[in-house]
């Protein structure tokens, strides 16, 4: 019997802490899995591994032999590249090796090669001089996919945590501009995406989400903005009509208590603060970033490069380790 | 030896939880203390003790007397009032007592028969018919304070729990109008305040102020959004100037995880729920506001009237609870 595809990772910014996360996660995880492969630099891992003591035999595979080969050595999907860049020092010449990474590993996933994607961190501003255009990682993620599904995607980000998930409505946009750009469509779509992808692929049969109001205590019926009255109630009533659970708005600060969070499987909040306070106040190590809206899974762990202290011991893997094992949940049914 | 000051309590609107958690805070309170005495109506509160089936022995007293009395009974300081409304129906009626039982104290902490003050919730709508035309109850107490005592207060909400405090720089306002009224001026006079009293009251000699910014990662470089570039830096380095410990601005999703919280003693986020989401997701039940920048130490529960659970034994005290012993704590020097 052939093995299950394996997850995969991408390497991230080879300079940045991915690679050493990725070495120490498959230390956690080696004897008792979920397998991966690690799309990368075989000698590279070797050297980085070597650099830090670890002890993490680097072999070269095909995804087909990960699975098999993953309780004695990591497997690493070679993407024909050399690595120049040292830890904390990015270095431009880099920046298709990261790139061609996360291209094999849309590729892997689209292919059935792969089960699921879970992305290291990159840092935009050394991927411009490989002509990088795109907005940010997952947007990127989601041109490859549309390239090589033909689906179009559209990416909600989710964050989840064993605590708490939530899924900030308007994401990386100063607060300013948030109020103008939280409108029907946008919280309608967005609820519609979460709604569907927490019944694919957490198996909820009947998602609960619950939407905080932009303003404090929700507006209090109007005395402190109108938002939930005019744009927020109508798209709740609006997924409602389409079937969907949906409750709110709810005053931000009341919701995210235990026993408020019971009531609930999802928070969706109009600005980035309001989602991801409350999880990283509960959850700092050990929420995981998921993109929902994508024709496949896709994790990450809900940190970035950490340039300052890369290649010095010092990076905490427990956030990969999290995304590693919710892309395996995820994708279970597919692994059977 | 005279006793001691006590603390007072408001009745707060007297159809609302303050009367009836009052009476089960003299419970959790009379063996240990602090004592404290309520500004109430003796008859109310003997009738809603036996409606909630609580064995409270409610009796008349002057503030001199309540020390010595509080393990036999709940102190009252008769406001000469006698109320109307119901648990759950709140009377128009009423509205002058509750209004007096706030002067009257503040009257008392002025004076310094009383060594502080906790109020309980009030409900604006209902006091309007009195020609309450306050923005609020702390706009209320300020404006008293300066009767009474001839110094103007420029009062600041704290929210305090044993895990983190939090100051919101904008409060009870439109998200859409928090960025306009964030200006330099207001964050410094809010820094100073916060430092102030804290120094005074809660014994830092030097309080470590924590700013988060605005925006989603506090801008990132100006990426999201330039006022932390251009108005909260500028405000923090003159608070600095000034010797108050302040760094920031913080990205304010990654401030509130227990090893963030220990390098600092206050949180101030620009907008309501950047501050009030992390506190209350933490200590929900015994969260204490406390208002600084008043000539006396108040503090009140973190919650409002709650009519609809008011009269039916549903209502817990720990709030108030943590309000007096918070109360107390600030004040006992003044108690020795």
């Amino acid at each position: 019997m052939p093995s299950a595809p394996p997850l995969v990772l991408t390497q991230g910014d080879p300079s940045g802490v991915g690679p050493e996360i990725a070495l120490a996660a498959w230390m956690a995880l080696r004897a008792e899995g979920p397998p991966f492969a690690i799309i990368g630099d075989p000698d590279h891992l070797s050297r980085l591994g070597e650099r830090l003591g670890l002890t993490v035999p680097v072999r070269a595979a095909t995804p087909d032999q990960a699975a098999a080969l993953f309780s004695e050595a990591l497997p690493v999907i070679d993407h024909g590249r050399r690595i120049a860049g040292a830890p904390g020092a990015p270095d431009q010449a880099d920046a298709a090796a990261t790139l061609a990474a996360i291209e094999t590993a849309v590729t892997l996933v689209v292919d059935g090669a792969a089960r699921a994607l879970v992305t290291n961190p990159i840092a935009k501003h050394v991927l411009y001089a490989a002509g990088f255009a795109h907005p940010g990682h997952t947007e990127f993620l989601a041109e490859l996919a549309r390239r090589r599904s033909g689906v179009a995607a559209r990416p909600v980000m989710l964050l989840w945590s064993e605590q708490l998930a939530v899924v900030p409505i308007t994401v990386h946009v100063a607060l300013a501009r948030a109020p103008a750009l939280l409108t029907q469509a946008l919280i309608v779509e967005t609820g519609r995406i979460v709604a569907a992808d927490l019944r694919a692929r957490f198996g909820l049969a009947r998602p609960r989400l619950a939407f905080a109001g932009l303003n404090p205590h929700a507006g209090e019926n109007g005395a402190m903005g109108r938002e939930e009255i005019e744009i927020m109630a109508p798209a709740i009533a609006e997924l409602k009509a389409a079937g969907v659970d949906a409750v709110g708005p709810l005053p931000a600060d009341t919701m995210f208590h235990a026993a408020a969070r019971a009531r609930y499987d999802v928070a969706l909040a109009p600005t980035h603060d309001q989602a991801l306070i409350p999880i990283k106040t509960l959850a700092f190590d050990t929420a995981v970033n998921v993109t929902l809206g994508l024709p496949f899974v896709r994790t990450s762990p809900d940190h970035g490069t950490a340039f300052d202290i890369a290649g010095k011991g010092l990076a905490r893997p427990n956030s990969l380790i999290a995304a590693i094992r919710l892309a395996d949940r995820l994708t279970r049914d597919a692994a059977r």
